[in-house]
């Protein structure tokens, strides 16, 4: 029997792909240790209510649910934001403020596979909660920016787009504009980036928005720069946010990293203030990272205010830009010894000195059959192990074993108890 | 709104308990490294058909299953073994054997929560794929002991409890047992170690075994030790194949963690030669491990005769036991430095400091908003700093900052430059 039994949209992860995903895992958990963020997890198996409280009945066609054998409606998480305010809402009395936390979620959506999209993928999260500071917008997408940076990404790579919800929402709200339309509105902004003026222009004529309405909206979309907003007739509290937050990342030293974007509205209805996106400078992809302040989301699950903001980056589409920009390094299995022995005399031996060394923190290999000595040689040049120990009657009946540098071809006799030292 | 929105069996991994269970794994992974093996995953999600191949129909009712919006009937995964086949059998013509696989995936159970029994947990998995002598199964058992060993546990803590599948199969066929009887006979064999010798007998005598089978089967369980297993009258393949490991367990050392135990026969059809499970001595539970060799599983999956052997070690067991054990280090935030300002006019610098010093590897944290600093310096204490800078108009107007070091107290004045050298 030989029949296809994998799964649609997801990943089987060899040694070489689970290596390139594993040195991603390393540097967003390191680039986040640095900032003193603390490591936690939720379960992948969620209530689907808990989508449901935050995203409606339209998430239910996004993610997997199902119904267990105990009769309970389950769902498969899509996302990890509200895991962490369902759990933030179990300790939120006994921890002190900031909590700083981080994970690297295994997530599952139903969504049509695609390039940058597939239906298992993982997702880091940076979040600091109880923290309503501008500085700590900055330091979220600090951490996303020296995470990139880390994985040898530059200015030249990606941008981060910034804007504020309370800036854009104060506005339109300031124009009159009927506050029953504002979804339809932040999907055509959100879209705007994608397509010309005329079309965006038709869209909001087709919202029924009076002509100077529509001028107003092509007039906010018109803003290129924290420049041009400084010097926008408007102001409000957003406003003047968004200019702290840009500030602070000059003093930073991450501006140039960071632009501010007029489309960037996030879709999710539980953004506040600052919102974010990162995107490659070149692709026609999907975002690398999207994040914001979500003030109002944790009081929908602890009853109590707690303000929030974060980030989340996930591996597919983050993936494929390194791929292409060819900061992928190379997967080499690491052997730091390869023990031959000429017979299985040598095998108690061989048994006992891979052991001691393995327990020193050494990767040892040998053969478990006994082949060639020439052909054990020749797997150890293949796992490219760092040396070769020779185990041979003559050496060890001098309390000894031949020891050869592959790279450098140098052999030597080591004493034997050396390895058990 | 405040409702339990958490599902029963799963854990939240708050970072006090993911920094324990990362431990485990850490210790895991470096294990499984010294000893040349390369790490893999695979998804969550598989077909159900790849449980049902098997295990048959009976694994259903254990897991948790589904049928997907486009229909598809699928599962989470109970266990990786399958998934290994699997993706052993789509490369299997492309790598040269053996394979040395080990991975630490989430795995799912639909089972009754209770001690030692989650619904969703961690199983370390190490498998030699490719590798028909008994050294590859020493090998596994060896990794597994190490492993144990580096988290601290001994000898005294835990026993390898080792079997032969061919030795015990060839035993009762040599005494004409019928086949048909072999599952119900092997459940009575497992339960052994668990009742008196009366409910053993009386249970072979239930099963139809007449007096002389009834009396085999006890002289077969009143073996204890791999010495008795030497004497034992029977000679076939699998006592020999078992006496090999056991002398090849020797010359390792390793088998002071390790004993002949004729109960071990491990439920699973698929076992074929040596079968292991790992127990706390002292405790009452679960195994800590379970694995063998399963020669004939690949076939199922790639009609290619593949030998195999690994293991699987879960991480709720073995957490129990090392909490028990008093092996599980005390959880601490670990910072290196926090930066303490008199006032927001050297925020900026903060977070020069901060962002220079984070990039070369350093933990770095500081309040987001303006507090007195001796707030700030007691919440470096709280976040077990190890140093503090002290960022005053003073000292900077000199080029410096005040460097405290919180474990001696003393002082420095250290040039600001150093932080961006």
């Amino acid at each position: 029997m030989k029949v296809d039994l994998s799964v649609r949209g997801m990943r089987d992860y060899f040694p070489e792909i689970y290596y390139r995903l594993n040195r991603i895992f390393r540097v967003w958990r390191e680039t986040a240790l640095s900032y003193g963020f603390e490591e936690f997890d939720g379960p992948v198996i969620e209530t689907l209510d808990l989508y449901r409280i935050k995203s409606g009945e339209e998430i239910v066609k996004q993610l997997y649910n199902f119904t267990d054998k105990g009769g309970r409606e389950l769902a498969l998480r899509p996302e990890l934001t509200p895991t962490i305010a369902r759990m933030v809402s179990r300790i939120q009395n006994e921890v002190p403020k900031p909590i700083k936390w981080f994970s690297i979620p295994r997530c599952m959506r139903y969504e049509k596979p695609q390039k940058g999209r597939l239906r298992e993928f993982f997702q880091y999260n940076v979040d600091i909660i109880g923290e309503d500071e501008g500085i700590a917008d900055v330091e979220v997408i600090s951490v996303a920016v020296d995470s990139l940076c880390r994985l040898g990404l530059s200015e030249k790579d990606f941008v981060v787009r910034i804007n504020n919800r309370n800036f854009v929402s104060g506005y339109f709200s300031s124009l009159g504009f009927d506050k029953r339309i504002t979804g339809a509105l932040y999907k055509i902004i959100d879209n705007a980036a994608k397509v010309n003026s005329e079309t965006t222009s038709s869209a909001l004529e087709e919202l029924g928005l009076y002509r100077a309405q529509n001028e107003a909206v092509r007039k906010y979309l018109s803003l290129k720069s924290a420049g041009d907003l400084k010097t926008f007739e408007v102001t409000n509290s957003g406003k003047e946010a968004l200019l702290n937050v840009f500030s602070l990342l000059e003093a930073a030293e991450i501006n140039e990293f960071c632009a501010f974007d007029p489309t960037v509205v996030r879709g999710l209805d539980y953004y506040t203030g600052t919102v974010f996106e990162i995107f490659g400078r070149s692709e026609k992809m999907r975002a690398i990272c999207g994040g914001g302040r979500y003030n109002n989301l944790l009081k929908e699950f602890s009853g109590v205010d707690i303000p929030a903001c974060g980030f989340g980056m996930g591996d597919v589409v983050l993936g494929e830009i390194l791929a292409e920009k060819g900061l992928v390094p190379p997967y080499e299995k690491s052997i730091d010894y390869f023990i031959v022995r000429v017979t299985d005399n040598e095998l108690d031996l061989t048994l006992k000195i891979a052991r001691s060394l393995r327990n020193r923190g050494r990767r040892v290999e040998y053969n478990y059959k006994l082949i060639p000595v020439k052909k054990q040689m020749a797997r150890a040049s293949r796992v490219r192990s760092a040396k070769v120990l020779i185990l041979g009657a003559d050496e060890i009946s001098t309390g000894t074993v031949v020891e050869k540098d592959l790279a450098t071809g140098v052999e030597a006799e080591t004493p034997i108890k050396s390895f058990f030292e």
